[in-house]
Order: structure tokens, then C-alpha cells, then sequence
């Protein structure tokens, strides 16, 4: 077997057999492939495809190519949440206490923002001392004695996938269903879950813009867990506005801790507890969703939830003081507000527009070395159908750096638009598979 | 402009633009596109394909990037012919000084043997003395004195091109029609020539083993001649079988030789007048095929084709007396005769058995870097459509390594069937593209 020939095979639709691609893998994670011949083949595999039994393959050949957690001292079911990234996506921040006071140990493993999406960790460690980057002893340690746990990638988990990603980032060969579900799905189970629920984000500010390319991407990543024998269930979820009112790092901790203590917005809560809900059935936690939902409910009125959130910010050595006084996570210094110009409904609240505008605010990162600002962001006054007078508040930016707020201060006034009707509903749950 | 932004139009089936060829090929050429961008674009390239303008475009751009001959102060008509490459293919030995006796400058740029396929190089230097690699000077001035010439490609000639066959070859993306029509067309077009006969072979022993990939094959590198303002003619030719009885470096210079003496193998010199015909058309001696067909018989009856091989053999340092005493050339020691199990008619003297057997002998190259044995080779005693009699010698062998003609020894012996009835004539010309 030599690497021209598997090329070849791909270019001209064939397909590989297990131990090709594990061959394949493993070959080019000792280094042995040069990096054009593996970018020859990305652009084959990206044009031909692979089919259900090769996409199984090439996931767990990654997967294996690195460390993989081991879970098994731990008694709970162990399910995870993972999201395709959105704009105001603070879902993981209430969701995972909420489902770990429920009994599921929850080993959250997250990203950091990238472009105009936000990430979880930065959002995390504006809390001030928490720590995001564990060994896999700490985090098996603290999601034992905790229940639940919110760490960062560690540099041993799926090395191929990193490796692969990086050259897949300069070949234009990033954007590929088959690709993108081998590389989420690798790092996932390499986590050795019991169950995956996956938030499929659907709009202008997701990456799948559309419907369908989103469901083949859902149905892709379920059927990849299908083969690993863990069950995997997808949501589609609406991504054309912004989740929740608030866009930025600590803003969005802001917001989370209003979920935690029964205030949140109802648009960021429902998709809180519909993941929830599908959390708890793959954890055997709940027979059916009403009464997964109102066992979800039970940690926010109980407190539960509030408990479990303080206890891992204090395992992971953050201040909880700042979650019962959210004004002491930083602030921006100037404010802005975007006020409409005339009476009428809001019929656009883009979520592309203002997670770029968010970006150039400083609350995101142009490209991995960036730093980012953790007190500048934007608060949504008014949301998509929401009827509004002339000269009411319908968004306040607030920032610390001029030049860049003049950068992002067009993206914010195109991102809202107004009408003379009410639009038509848009649901936020799309649709499921699983 | 980037080139990943370049490489997604394409991946996407979108097209480039003239000046987007140009930075793609000289930044390429300057060294400043790294090799796995390239890669990742070949495949889109090949997936995706070029369309005329696109094609046009990166011919163009591949022959300036490097030396293009300046042929300007040859008053004659300046006409090449080119072989996509077959077994027994010694055709431009006795073309080339056949239509140079006709008064058309024949600038010839041949290649060398590689796979199963033979070179003219390789055939030409077992003349003792003989040089092909000629300085631009030196080629220019023997073409100018004599008439004709038959050289090397320069390596400052289309640079680019060489580069980039290097990387096409390590990463499965050789066997596009557009890639390998730009790239012939680049060096030929680098050539300076007033026109440009090819001989497309179709079959077992040939690139193209079907007709309708060497017709698509022959109007792309007509189209792109007519792109460029230089006629082009494609003859569509059988590689079925061999060309000629002889197989082998030095056996070939025989051949060929043979038909300069007016004693050529029928299919061989039908072959040598049907491209004949078309370069002294394209170089307007001839006003139709029958005068072109007369005119060419007569460079052999007058003696004016063997004694202008024999000025060129002269003027590129070649030893004369070799022409006039062939058994001179090299030979091998060893013979092996093989003969038919059975009375009947040849159906199968198959090109690709035969072709990889002389190969294997020695008188090939599997890699560019080996060296060729030139005494090696095969004689065709028998060929498609003989009638032969039980015992009777279909092939005889030559050899000097026991151990490699017992590997060639079984693929002879595959390469001929006998059957009971005459099997269908097969035409030598399948057709012609202009």
C-alpha cells in the first residue's frame, strides 16, 4: 500500500477499507506522510466523500491517535454537550450545572472563540483564578468530587486532529461535512462519554447557514456515534440572532448566573432546557421530557444548579465571590446605544453582523493568537419580532477602544433592521436527530 | 489575493481568471506558493477541471516561466511532431529527417523512456558519440545548418512545469487531461514553432487506453494551439500492439534505419507518412496528402532522408559509420525464442506485456534515475492478425540478466493469444483532430 495509490483510490470514488485508514492515520501522525500528499488527499476526501463505514474508520483511527480519557471510576452516567458555535452561545455555562445537580456527570470539554463566534473558556476565566487548562487527572479528579467539570482540550487528546486541522485551515479544505464530523466526533469520544448531545446551530451566524447542510452535518455526527456504539442526539437550533441579550465574555457569564437564579431570557432558557432535557434521557436520568424539564426547572428554584456552579468555579480555583456580585466581573469603559429610527417591529437581530462587530470589539479572536477583552460587548435591548417605538434603545455597545468601535459601530446598525408588521415566528428548536 | 481563497473557487467548481493564472503560476515558480497549497489545488484541478480560457491562460503562464526558444532568424517553416508515448514508437527517427528533406525545419524535442514506454533519447545516444543535451545556441544553429535537430529539453525550458510533475507525480494528480495537455502544450509552445503535429496514442500500451479519452485528450491540446495562434493537428493512432517488430534502444535505431533504407515494417511507415503528411501540410509543402505522401516516398528513394539523419547524427557528435553498419550498435547476448503452442491467427501481440517485458530486460526505466541496458530488446516475428503455424517463432527475446528476462520471459507469453479465425483488422489511424 503506498500513499499514491489511496490518493488515487479517493480521487476516483473509491472507498478505503478500516485498516487502510487506520494506516492512513497513523502513518501520517508518525510523520511519515509528507504534508502535500495528506493535502492531495484532504482535497479528494473533501470532493468524494466518505461513506458511513469510512467515516466511522478515519474517527476512531483519530481518536486513537492520541490519549483517550478514562472515566470509569466514576459511577454516573457521563454525558457531554457539545455545540457547532453560535453568537451569545453562553448555553454550556447554565446547562452543565443544571444537568450535573440532575446526577449525570457532566465532563465538559470546550473551545475558545474563533472569528465572530465566542468560546466557552473565555468566558469562563473572566472569572477571576479559574483555571480552564487540567491534566486529565485533575479533571477526572474534580468531575468525581464535583459532578461536573469545564476544561479546555488537552494538548494529548486527538494530536492528529490538530495536526490535521492546521493544514486542512491553509488548503481550503476546512468546510467538509465528512471532515468536520471525523474531528468533533474524535475529540468527543475520546472523552469516553455514555452520550452526546449536539447543539446544530442554523443561520447567518452559524457555520452551516442552511437547513440542510446543518441536518447532513447532524445525521453525519449521530451516525458516526451509531458506529462507536454511543448514542448521540442532535438539535437543530435557530443561529440567525444572537442566543440570550448579552454578546461578550463577561457579559455572558453575567447572563448565565441570571439563568442559574431563575432570570433568564426566555429564549436562552428554552434551549437550555431542551439540550437539557435531551441530556438527561441519554443519562437515564428522566423517563420522559416533562419530567426531565421539570427536574431541570427543580435546580433553578432549589438552588441546586446555583450550588453546583459555585463549587466548580471554587475546584477550578476561580472566586466565587464574583458569581454572587456579577458586577465585579470586568466592565467596558464607554457606552454606545443603537436606538431605532423609526416605530415599528424588529424583522433582523443578525447574529453574523454583531458577532463580528463583537470580534472587532475586542471580545473575540481574528485569529488564535489574539487576546481578547473580557468587559467589552454588546447587550440586546430589542430582538427579532419585537415591536419598538422611534428613538427606544434597541442596543447598547459598550467598549473600551475608539477605532475599534468605529469598526464595529456599522455592523451593529446593519444588523438591525425594522418593518411595519410583525414577522412571521421562527422556532428555535428546528428540528432533531438522533 | 490568496491562494487559499483561489484553491476554494476552484474546489467549488468555480473559474480563475487570467491574471489570477498568472500569480497562481509565477508565485508558484518563485517558490513563494509552499508545496501542500499546491497539492490541495492540483486536486481541485483535477477534480474540478479548467475550462479553455482557464487553460489557455496556465499554458501561457507555464511556458514563460522559464526560457522560450527564439527560432526567429530560421527562415523555414519551423514544424514539430509530438508522441503522447508508446512501446516500439521510434516514429520521429525517420519522420523527423524524412519531412526535414522536405524542406521544413524540424525542431525536434523528445523526451526519454520511463514506465513501459521508450524515448527517442535513450535511442539515439546508443549511436556512440551522439549528444541530446544541446545548449539553446548550439540547437538553434544545428537546426539552422542542417535542417533538423533532435535534443533534450533545456532545464531552463518551462521550469515550472518540471516542478510541478514532480509534485503531480507524488500525490495522484498526474492523469488529468487538462494538467497533462498544458503541460505538453507549455514545452512545445516554448518551441517556437509554426505548428505542431501529435500523435495521440489510444490503447493497452498507450496513456490512453480508450479512444474517448485520447479524442478529449487530442481537442484539448488543439484547442489550446489554437488558443495560442499555432495550428495544431492530433492523429488519434492504435497502441494496441507495438509499433514496428522491434522493441529496444538500439533494436529501435535499427528499425528506423530500415525504413530510411526503404525497408520499414508496413504499420510503422504508414504511421511515419500519415503524421509526415500532416507536418509538411501544417508547414504548407504540400498542398494535399497525396503530394505530401509522394514527396515524402521520394526522401527515401533519393537517398535525401538517410543522408540527413546522417548530417544530424554528425552535427550532434554521433559516430556515422553506425548508420551504415547497424550490427555495430549494441547488442545483447542472450536469445529466447517464443513459439506458438498451436496453429492460428494472432488476436492479442498486446503492447502493455510487451512494453513492461522490455522494461523489466533493462531497456527501460522504472525511475527516472535508472540507467537503460541499449543492446536489450524484443523482435516481433509475429504480430495482430499473422497466421502462424504450431512451433512456429512469434517473438524472439534478447538479454544479458537471466534473472530479469525470467520476470519478462511470463509477460511475453501473456502478451500473445492465437485464436482459431482471423481476428477483425484494426485501423492504424483512428481518427484526427484539427
Amino acid at each position: 500500500m503506498t500513499i499514491v495509490e489511496l490518493i488515487e483510490r479517493k480521487r476516483d470514488g473509491g472507498t478505503f477499507t478500516s485498516a487502510e485508514i487506520h494506516w492512513l492515520i497513523s502513518t501520517y501522525t508518525a510523520d511519515e506522510i509528507p504534508d502535500y500528499q495528506m493535502a492531495s488527499m484532504l482535497m479528494a476526501v473533501f470532493l468524494r466523500g466518505l461513506n458511513a463505514r469510512e467515516l466511522a474508520a478515519w474517527t476512531t483511527e483519530m481518536m486513537h491517535s492520541g490519549e483517550v480519557l478514562d472515566l470509569s471510576g466514576i459511577e454516573k452516567r457521563k454525558i457531554d454537550k457539545h455545540s457547532t458555535g453560535g453568537v451569545g452561545d453562553k448555553v454550556s455555562i447554565p446547562l452543565a450545572p443544571m444537568v450535573a445537580a440532575c446526577g449525570i456527570a457532566v465532563p465538559m470539554i470546550s473551545g475558545r472563540g474563533l472569528g465572530h463566534t465566542g468560546g466557552t473558556l473565555d468566558k469562563m476565566e473572566t472569572i477571576p483564578g479559574l483555571r480552564t487548562a487540567l491534566d486529565p487527572a485533575e479533571f477526572k479528579e474534580i468531575l468525581g468530587n464535583v459532578g461536573m467539570v469545564m476544561a479546555g482540550q488537552s494538548e494529548s487528546i486527538v494530536p492528529a486532529d490538530r495536526r490535521m486541522y492546521a493544514l486542512r485551515d491553509v488548503t481550503a479544505t476546512v468546510p467538509s461535512i465528512d471532515l468536520i464530523s471525523a474531528s468533533i466526533m474524535s475529540k468527543k469520544l475520546a472523552e469516553d462519554l455514555d452520550g452526546l448531545v449536539l447543539d446544530v446551530k442554523v443561520g447567518t451566524g452559524a457555520f452551516m447557514k442552511h437547513e440542510a447542510a446543518a441536518r447532513k452535518l447532524a445525521e453525519t455526527m449521530v451516525g458516526i456515534g451509531r458506529s462507536h456504539g454511543t448514542p448521540v442526539v442532535a438539535l437543530l437550533t435557530d443561529m440567525n440572532q444572537p442566543l440570550g441579550r448579552q454578546i461578550g465574555n463577561a457579559n455572558e457569564i453575567r447572563e448565565s448566573i441570571d439563568v442559574l437564579n431563575g432570570n433568564g431570557p426566555e429564549d436562552l432558557v428554552e434551549i437550555v432546557l431542551a439540550l437539557g432535557c435531551e441530556m438527561l434521557r441519554l443519562g437515564d436520568a428522566a423517563p420522559d421530557d416533562a419530567t426531565a424539564r421539570s427536574m431541570l426547572r427543580d435546580t433553578i428554584s432549589s438552588g441546586s444548579a446555583m450550588e453546583m456552579f459555585i463549587e466548580t468555579v471554587i475546584a477550578q480555583g476561580g472566586d466565587p465571590v464574583v458569581i454572587e456580585s456579577p458586577d465585579l466581573l470586568p466592565t467596558a469603559r464607554e457606552q454606545w446605544h443603537l436606538e431605532a429610527s423609526s416605530s415599528g417591529y424588529v424583522t433582523s437581530c443578525d447574529a453574523l453582523e454583531l458577532g463580528t462587530a463583537a470580534l472587532r470589539l475586542g471580545a473575540g479572536r481574528a485569529t488564535k493568537e489574539d487576546d481578547i477583552d473580557p468587559g467589552v460587548g454588546i447587550e440586546l435591548a430589542a430582538k427579532y419580532g419585537d415591536e419598538v417605538n422611534a428613538g427606544e434603545v434597541l442596543a447598547t455597545v459598550t467598549y473600551n477602544d475608539h477605532a475599534a468601535f468605529e469598526t464595529a459601530r456599522p455592523m451593529v446598525e446593519r444588523a438591525y433592521a425594522l418593518g411595519n408588521s410583525r414577522p412571521p415566528d421562527r422556532p428555535l428548536v428546528i428540528g432533531t436527530v438522533r
